[in-house]
């Protein structure tokens, strides 16, 4: 037999005051409750082992104190690290983070933000592998509060929280550049979703600034996984082009780009230079020592989450901002000038 | 002006049904509605754009088609491969996963399953730090399914998905004795959680089936994490002792035990050999390719989810089962026979 649950007329009678009085303490609401009787009904309430049932009393406040998280890849460590900056900062807070998983797949990102829906959470951080926000601005005409991370989208007004793609892009690329590389592929996701089509518009301004024309059969598109990158680069290799340099743009390409040149025994950055996404621990130690885009991921998670915490406590609705932080490139080994034969043009042969 | 949202009310109107047939299709409640009625009670509410408020529908049908998912540390790949499996096999059945992160804490699992118990969800696949499960039983009590997934508490009786850390633990050390070492750090987290706890009994077991005394100084404990690693092994070779070889019981400790060897200079495997936890995809492009016990985090997460459905499908309770994964011990050429001078002892000067 399962033992009998406190309820709150146990609570309530322990502590000497009405139930009236011990919903208000558990669902937050500011009102003549003393601070002492407060502290009364908790202290009852924590020895009888009494548990809020939550999802009732989110009918009668209308919050649910949950909030939906949904990512491209939970399995990539940028997702992760972004998902630990979330859950850290909104489970102080007494938040339930709800994880969904859209693999990099619109379909998905749609059903999940019908699930939110339809578990009543008070607001969603959304990193959208979409290129249009139609979807999504449905889900804030039904009146889910969303907050965009890594990835922004022309067509829906809300708050976004990211780094700037373009310029990170654009100054990896520059750096490989500034090294006289002019071959210089990009290892890209597919170019639906924002951030892979802003980091291809900053690898094309790099070269535009300079009067080149990027080259476009150098511009690798696949899925943004391990796999993916590997393939795209294999598959680049086996035409005979080798490029001088690659950009691989996110983490998991940085790993699928590496195997690929491993596999193919092209020396970095003897043959080719690399320049990575992300800076993972390994990056530093591997061999040659990875240059790389650094990005602040679990900064990025809980950025988001603070703002919100912001959003849900303002009293007036707060217009949509922006909020871009800090990236670093990283230059270690894995990236060196061209080699040059004496009239200044590549020396092919290496 | 927020639109207004459509309710069951018109969806009703609209099929030409009553609210209750409506309130049954979406409960999902086995009765007397013909498919046709139910195809058609579906298809206009999608029309409408209706929204289930699966919170309202929970307090009815007693469920929330919501799981918990408490894990020690989301940014550790382990756990976030893991999370995958989870997220994956229990949104396609149409449940929410409720995440949270323990950050290797026993103090803030507790407060995580209380919050789970709020929140109504109607099991837990938890990943316990714990080293006692008294939090877990008192949870078990107040009615929440939970299954436990790379951890084993002998005072709780539910089902567990792992691996026999034990065993991989065994092998990978008997890995490194049969090469003929004998001064074999382990780099573990702190020993109160079982996964810990059960690695270094296989690495006390590996010496002991010899005959050999496992040495008590070179078993190093730290904080599961890159940075813990790294200051532990740094810590031990700054005390001038340097063995011949490390098994890093971790995916983030194996980073820091790579880092620190990097640091001060020690080749491997020319004078230490490491055996890794996890296999990433960058140990196999590694210079030297790194040598590691591989566990299916992916396929346990996967397992756990299947399971938990099962659980909450059964019409009679499900006794505890205990489901092991099967691990593999990847060799490659981070580890090699340890040296010795003619007479068969080390050749330590190396």
């Amino acid at each position: 037999m399962a033992p009998r649950r406190p309820t709150m007329q146990d609570v309530a009678r322990e502590a000497g005051v009405s139930t009236a009085t011990v919903s208000r303490v558990f669902a937050g609401l500011k009102g003549s409750t003393s601070r002492e009787t407060e502290e009364r009904v908790r202290t009852v309430a924590s020895r009888l082992g009494y548990v809020v049932n939550a999802v009732a009393a989110s009918l009668r406040v209308q919050y649910t104190h949950s909030v939906g998280l949904i990512l491209a890849d939970i399995s990539n460590p940028f997702f992760s690290r972004l998902a630990s900056g979330v859950e850290n900062a909104l489970s102080a807070a007494g938040y339930g983070v709800l994880l969904g998983n859209s693999g990099n797949t619109v379909e998905e990102e749609k059903r999940l933000l019908r699930l939110m829906s339809e578990k009543q959470v008070d607001a969603v951080i959304l990193a959208s592998s979409a290129g249009t926000g139609e979807h999504i601005r449905e889900a804030i005409g039904r009146g889910l509060k969303i907050i965009l991370v890594d990835s922004e989208l022309p067509d829906v007004e809300t708050d976004v929280v990211a780094i700037d793609n373009r310029l990170a892009a654009e100054t990896a690329v520059d750096h490989l550049l500034d090294l006289g590389h002019r071959d210089i592929a990009i290892v890209s996701g597919p170019i639906e979703a924002s951030f892979d089509r802003q980091r291809l518009e900053g690898y094309e301004t790099a070269f535009r600034r300079r009067g080149l024309t990027p080259p476009a059969d150098l511009m690798l598109k696949a899925d943004s996984t391990y796999e993916g990158g590997r393939a795209a680069v294999t598959a680049l290799l086996d035409t005979g082009l080798v490029p001088t340099a690659f950009f691989a743009s996110n983490n998991m390409m940085t790993i699928g780009t590496l195997a690929a040149l491993h596999d193919a025994a092209l020396a970095i950055p003897e043959t080719v230079s690399v320049v990575g996404f992300d800076d993972l621990e390994w990056y530093a130690i591997f061999n040659p020592r990875i240059t790389a885009v650094a990005q602040p991921a679990y900064a990025i998670g809980r950025a988001a989450a603070e703002r919100l915490l912001q959003r849900i406590a303002a009293d007036e609705p707060l217009p949509p901002e922006r909020f871009l932080l800090e990236t670093e490139l990283i230059v270690r080994d894995s990236t060196r000038p061209l080699r040059t034969v004496p009239d200044g043009t590549p020396d092919l042969k290496r």
